[in-house]
């Protein structure tokens, strides 16, 4: 841990926005398209720095193509908070107001029969509208035609990043020190909610704690269930800091590890190990789930690891390129992802161990520095 | 404000969930729909009662159709958590792990060449998924083809819509009594949170104050702007309470209002009323946005009302019905929506008042009641 945390990174500014939208524009022609429609979310805050209150039914996109200046539909009455943002005065502004139909007028920013990749978390609705106002033209989600729109980081990126993963850090070694025996889940998770806080993080995304049998299922968050002596728990937390994120996971044991518990422990920790020294540029994301399968799989645990590798990371805690099966995206300088592998033995307890990770110009290099022992818990 | 506030609802049970999924199979084929999908988020929650840890790029869905038995696609690490969903046990589940392409079996569920309406809030790249796997089929936001699906809120809803209402009437009640000149408006939003959590909301989803000139751009927050003495404030504010919305605007004056203030409240005030009177059922939705419309327009102030009068409130709080000039639609009982006309005087200050009503048999009935003069704040 270090007194980086609270470090505040130089802001992004309009020249920083504008470059990441022609460099969009760039890699839509490069991918085959006429132009990317961005919808409110990751995508939008990234190209310009806006985010509205609320994602809501009310449409609004931004067009970047080839053949116009970038151009922003908004709400009429968004409209001022749009053009507080950061991006904005880099980008032509449209509004529309209540009542209206607001898909003719978006509609009529895309080329007719262009082809467009469109956010992946656009709503469905939006997108209908738009094909209704553009029967000729086509759609692609961004993660078919161009998963890697904000794969690699640049240098105010990966800082962001990496005071994240120091804070992520800072808050396990205090949860460590905290009791856990005879607390509720619960309790423990509003504990790492209020250290993200503390250490800087301005959102808290999830905060699993996973004691005994519940650390088993991957994607339980906290319960009501009372921490026992002897259970291991699955710690998964993180969340945006500087609107950037973390996502860290440590197993720890209240009081000694059963042998079996160690065992795990150790399998997780090697499959964790092995994948991250197998990460360089031009190895395929595949190869980064594969390093950390063989290992688990070799141990015989291999159907107990049931998810994928790991996830990109940014102005969202899950992201493209993924570290699964498939994914042949070699991995290139400034990409960052978890590395998370896991067993999990249903009814019983399971195992996690994440760090994010990015990649350097020949190796990786971890953005979560607290150490893979387990740690024994009161 | 009663004591009703603590009480807690009945909890919705299986039934609840079966009969609204085949109430909605009877809807869509009334709409010429072959069915319908559904996506996570509020659709999901009140189809089903399940609610996905996050929402994210691994594809949820439950296709609700006239040729099959519920069926909720899951990701497989997410399927524990779904199945301990009350309306779980009432649907087929099937799953799809990592680094598989889910669409093949999820466009399996889809009639070829069928008509689908699709959640509103669906993900673009699920749509142009499904859109692949099932090219002769045709999609429709549930907006366009089933608006009302889930407006008619049934005895347990209205219970739990009216309570909501009374825990934002409380923190009202509450929020007058303390101080706002001289603290910023960041402040004031940060008690509204916490006395909506107080009175028993589990989620705020947000907290408006606009002060003086904030208060003239209707979608401001709040910001770190100092309220001053002489400001009027626009409050608006609300959350989840037992998993149904609160939505309450007031706009209070620190001292004594100036008569333009107080003028232009008189204005919002009668339109409010106004609009309120002419809740009834069978009278077009577009008919309520005209009455406050009406009023404001007649004082001379009708190009300030910059947005509709209402939206529709339930397990979200945003949702149709829609109370905007072209909404055709007729009100009936059990609808729950907002009344909150307001006028805005760029670089000034705004005003709006806001209260969620439901449609009785022969009137509206308002969820919130604390009463409308202008409130004067320390």
């Amino acid at each position: 841990m270090t007194t980086d945390i609270h470090r505040t990174p130089v802001p992004f500014v309009r020249d920083d926005y504008i470059e990441r939208m022609s460099g969009v524009v760039e890699d839509a022609v490069g991918a085959g398209l006429t132009g990317v429609i961005v919808a409110p979310g990751p995508d939008l805050v990234w190209l310009t720095g806006y985010q509205p209150t609320a994602i809501t039914e009310r449409l609004t996109m931004l067009v970047l193509s080839i053949d116009r200046d970038p151009t922003l539909v908004v709400p009429t009455l968004e409209r001022p908070d749009a053009e507080s943002a950061e991006g904005a005065s880099a980008v032509t502004m449209v509004d529309w107001a209540d009542g209206s139909d607001p898909y003719p007028l978006a509609g009529s920013l895309l080329t007719a029969d262009g082809r467009f990749g469109i956010s992946d978390s656009a709503w469905a609705m939006h997108l209908l509208g738009l094909q209704r106002a553009r029967p000729a033209a086509s759609f692609q989600s961004l993660s078919d035609s161009m998963p890697m729109m904000r794969a690699v980081k640049n240098a105010g990126e990966l800082q962001r990043l990496a005071l994240a993963g120091q804070a992520a850090d800072a808050t396990y070694e205090e949860i460590v020190k905290l009791r856990f025996a005879g607390r509720r889940e619960t309790e423990v998770a509003a504990d790492l909610a209020r250290l993200l806080r503390e250490f800087g993080h301005e959102q808290v995304d999830f905060t699993v704690v996973g004691s005994g049998p519940n650390g088993a299922n991957p994607h339980h968050e906290a319960g009501e269930r009372e921490i026992q002596a002897g259970d291991a728990v699955v710690l998964d937390f993180g969340g945006l800091m500087h609107g950037y994120g973390s996502d860290t996971t440590r197993t720890v044991v209240v009081g000694e590890p059963s042998a079996e518990v160690q065992k795990v422990h150790d399998i997780v920790r090697t499959a964790q190990q092995t994948a991250f020294e197998a990460v360089r540029p031009g190895v395929p994301c595949q190869d980064i789930d594969r390093a950390a399968r063989a290992v688990i799989t070799d141990a015989g645990y291999g159907d107990q690891f049931i998810h994928r590798t790991g996830h990109g990371i940014g102005v969202t805690t899950h992201e493209p390129p993924y570290m699964v099966e498939g994914e042949e995206q070699p991995l290139e300088p400034g990409m960052c992802f978890s590395i998370e592998p896991g067993i999990y033995l249903a009814g019983r307890f399971g195992v996690r161990i994440e760090d994010i990770v990015t990649v350097t110009e020949s190796a990786g290099q971890r953005f979560n520095n607290t150490d893979h022992t387990i740690r024994i818990v009161e």
